[in-house]
């Protein structure tokens, strides 16, 4: 397992031009907020699609690190995502994910994805990763 | 219908920060390509899963905008992703859509997504877009 | 809106080829279960596959008719299910259906499916449906 | 690798119940029909979503044994479905199966489903299926 103060290091020195911030790491699950400027709206004041993805994907990535530690060449198998609603142009992205397995070479999880403050998902996202011998 | 150039002059306008370049448009599909950098890869020398998912994207936006001419609020209302292999870090991503289905107010397409110059494909994407009416 | 018992008999007059029943509707959501027999079953023990599936694409009919009232030409746009464990062979599979978004002519919602009586998902469905006008 | 005649046997012998029948089997590819009765069918007169699922199962198991031989525990890890178009009800299902990736332990393929006769597909799905040591 690896606190959120080793996920963030992690994540911090490995993937330098993300702009996610890990907010919450464990129970088999995690919490991972982005900052939205103007480089993720899209025509309509939306963030940008594969923002959310990103968001997704890292929060995934941040869950099932902090159950079997620091892991780098875990990496996404697929990633299906649904988009829901129109995201508040000015808040951050907050990713909640939640492992639904966790096996030795696979996990899957779902992530909900919400516009800071706002209680309605923006989207959901579902993904699996694939865990190579450790 | 739109062409080439007026998706490509869209594209350029209202998404100055995609790195994507639309390289054909037209019957039911097009190809576009995104260059690799430092900033798309992540640990192993991957490109990372959400740079492809970004291509899928505008692929299937271009494809559809290609068919039904210049509709911005056209969005993504889902994106479902498989990675199949690991891309080569140093090429080009090229992402090739079809579009399975063009309605009025739904479109479904498929990318297939390539190291440029390889065979097999990286990654193989389905997306779904809401057309407003127009 | 309609009530379980309003749902349950338009499912067994509509639907008399499914075994799926209505356990409960409401709140946005739904919870269905399937007898296991051996007709669902495959090589190794399992509930095939497209049992769960169906299971999952009842739980979300049931659940946004729950919401919307008897609106029979909803129908399904998507479905996705990720297979996370062995269903049990002796047990009935139980759908446990949560909308995340009821739209006028859109709904999309989750459903955890279960070998009755165990705790862990034995495979998570994602689904979208299109409500005509009604 | 296994022939048409292989497969056709192992699936009738193991899945008495499917009413899938193998058309073609062969170049990480396969075809399977599936005929349309009363049971299979849904108000509106569409050919229910899970028995189009189901036809998309058979058709990538279907690939996957051609390829490598019979291995009954093959199962799927996922299956994603799009519904693009109402199938007609009187023709029976046919499924166009093509492999993206055989790995030796996990395969992702697509399939094209068709009202037999027609030429736009009524869905399209995409799956991925856990090969074990064999």
């Amino acid at each position: 397992m690896a606190t959120k103060e080793e996920v963030a290091a992690f994540i911090a020195a490995e993937f330098p031009q993300t702009k996610c911030a890990v907010r919450a790491v464990g129970n088999a699950g995690s919490t991972v907020v982005h900052e939205v400027g103007l480089g993720e709206l899209r025509p309509g004041g939306t963030v940008s699609g594969p923002v959310l993805m990103a968001v997704a994907d890292v929060a995934l990535y941040v869950a099932i690190l902090g159950e079997i530690g620091i892991v780098p060449l875990t990496v996404t198998t697929s990633l299906s995502v649904n988009f829901l609603r129109k995201p508040v142009a000015g808040k951050s992205i907050v990713g909640v994910c939640k492992l639904m397995k966790l096996g030795k070479s696979l996990a899957v999880g779902e992530v909900a994805l919400y516009s800071e403050g706002t209680k309605e998902p923006v989207a959901h996202a579902v993904g699996t990763y694939s865990i190579p011998p450790h």
